[in-house]
């Protein structure tokens, strides 16, 4: 074993931040947590702070310093806020690693900057890549930084491609859940509630997220981030139903052979390979046991029940800002749905809507990205005003 | 692409070497047939050589000569006979690959030459392996010829180790049909019928493999096989059923990620893989459909109603000659259950018998390997004459 890594964690009081911390707090001798940052939750960060004593701690809402500067004096952390504050965790002088775990579009900033800085970015954070993802790569080209997916779809990717020539890919295969109204009727999910659309059948995620899965809107962010992340075009980037979410995508090549990965719903799993590779360790996930488990099944996407996914495809295909106008639209349609705004089948129409009505553009600067962004937000709030 | 590969064909005219030939047939910008060898199907093998031209053909059966000259002239082949005759196919100056493809122990001294010779050896014959695992991984070191299984469980797991590390891997898990008899109840196996054991539900084979196939005695080869091309202790190589045979094996890494290979059974798959190894190209067997086969099952293996593989599990642990003794009583009973003079359940009692008597040495030069085989043949003979 080399080194300790010293890792920095964005969103560690997000879903994947306090399962990146477990794993952390597990192997003191691989790893060193140098910096933390969080958006609002001061509460949690302070105790993680107390745990794991970063050099450097950041909290996005500058309002919530004075709840953090009791617990970062007494671990001896610097306290930093606001973007500022994000973009040094980001940038920490002492971090290999940079966990990229902020929840949607307000964690492109920072992740950009880690690229820019030549860290290794474990991206938990695809809307990165969906909104910027030629921004992305070019700065990783130029700074020697690398990228390494933590969505579970996308490090199966990763994994089953090691070794592997791009020339012998013909495509990638994603694998869906499926989400809680995989066999749902269509009058149905007129009518579904924000309740039963985060809870997820197999993997525990933030609601937004949660909310993806139940629309496959995410796994159309997904196809855009398996893009820009392994160079295939969205003609060969499919998506298979596969309700056990035990196979976690596959990797088809050009002699007719498949390459998958197989692992348990964990997102330690994804979380220990980023922030280990090459290396690989025992952990604390335990490998799928297949005669436990049985079954698996695999099935084609519905997408007249599903029309995110086409929509997505659409958006990709159109590239430029198309793919950040889809990300901010859908954000806000999300957020409409969580607040009983929306129904669940008008986060389609809003998405669709915006997309509709924008003329795309370029997306080669971080201001032609924001301005996209911008204008989806206003466009998807005007269509949500005209009642979704 | 490069210059072509010369490939030469051991054992053309059995099940493996037909479709390696259907294969070479349809690539011949990249392969070119060199070397033809067959046991005795001379018939066969007249009309490959008139469709191939190799430069040198040989029979194993020299009475068989006759037969093929009149094919070789016209084809402009040199024609050889007997063992020299294989050794001297095997060992060709300008095949590149040699495909492995004799059945059984009469493939082990022209496999062994091949790689001594420092061929790439295509393995279908896992027999070379379990006989005398030592000595081919000795003479591939020494003279840096490369050992490429074609078996499709080896195979895929080949694929599935691409650019790992064997540091990284907890341990290999061989997929298997299950055979015809899968789900057969234990009183029922004492009666079957040869006709019924052959009739594998997967994949097309010879009778012997499929016996194998069907007592599990293949998955116990392909322990041992596996154990020798990777390394790895018996105790680190398992079996798990898999009735669909689309998995065709798995990797469990330490950290609980599983690396599969999927395909669809047909065994040009991993032959042609065998033959262009390191590269990857469009043939002619499709990629498994997913969603279209549905469903995968899983199951623990009986080792109670199939008690050779866990005999095959023992002589690995014993070591030396005892896999050889293994291999030459189980040729001998699976002969026997063929003729219908030992029931389907005598060949386990049979090898076990053999394995019983014998006193294990080592197994580290070819004559200590053939004395095993020779001794175990007499052995499992005599058993027969005492009635199984």
């Amino acid at each position: 074993m080399g080194p300790r890594r010293g890792v920095a964690v964005l969103g560690s009081t997000g879903s994947i931040g306090v399962q990146t911390l477990d794993l952390l707090a597990r192997f003191p001798e691989r790893f060193e947590v140098v910096a933390l940052a969080a958006g609002r939750n001061a509460d949690l960060l302070a105790q993680q702070v107390l745990l794991h004593r970063p050099a450097l701690v950041a909290i996005g809402d500058s309002r919530r310093r004075d709840a953090l500067a009791a617990a970062a004096g007494e671990a001896g952390s610097e306290l930093v806020t606001g973007l500022e504050g994000l973009l040094a965790v980001a940038t920490h002088p002492r971090a290999d690693v940079v966990l990229a775990g902020i929840v949607g579009a307000a964690g492109l900033l920072p992740t950009y900057e880690a690229l820019r800085a030549g860290r290794t970015v474990a991206l938990a954070n695809k809307e990165s890549l969906v909104m910027a993802g030629a921004l992305m790569q070019q700065a990783a080209a130029r700074s020697g930084g690398t990228l390494i997916p933590v969505d579970s779809e996308h490090s199966a990717l990763h994994q089953c491609l090691r070794g592997a020539s791009m020339d012998h890919v013909r495509r990638l295969i994603l694998t869906a859940s499926g989400g809680p109204f995989r066999t749902t009727p269509r009058e149905r999910l007129e009518k579904v509630t924000p309740e039963e659309a985060v809870r997820h059948p197999v993997w525990d995620m933030g609601p937004k997220i949660s909310v993806d899965s139940a629309t496959l809107m995410n796994k159309g962010l997904e196809v855009i981030e398996a893009h820009w992340l392994f160079g295939l075009p969205g003609n060969r980037v499919d998506v298979v139903l596969h309700p056990q979410s035990t196979v976690h995508s596959m990797v088809e090549m050009v002699d007719g052979s498949v390459i998958s990965q197989m692992g348990v719903p964990d997102m330690r799993g994804p979380i220990q390979y980023a922030l280990a590779f090459p290396d690989r360790f025992p952990g604390p996930v335990p490998a799928p046991d297949l005669p436990a488990i049985g079954t698996l099944e695999f099935f084609p996407v519905d997408r007249d029940r599903f029309p995110c996914l086409s929509i997505a495809y659409d958006a990709l295909a159109v590239g430029g800002t198309a793919p950040a106008v889809l990300n901010a639209a859908n954000e806000i349609a999300v957020e409409a749905f969580l607040d009983r705004r929306l129904p669940f089948t008008g986060i389609a129409r809003v998405v669709a809507g915006a997309l509709g009505r924008h003329r795309p553009g370029p997306a080669e600067t971080m201001d032609e990205v924001m301005d996209a962004d911008r204008w989806a937000r206003r466009a998807a709030g005007e269509l949500l005003a005209q009642g979704g």
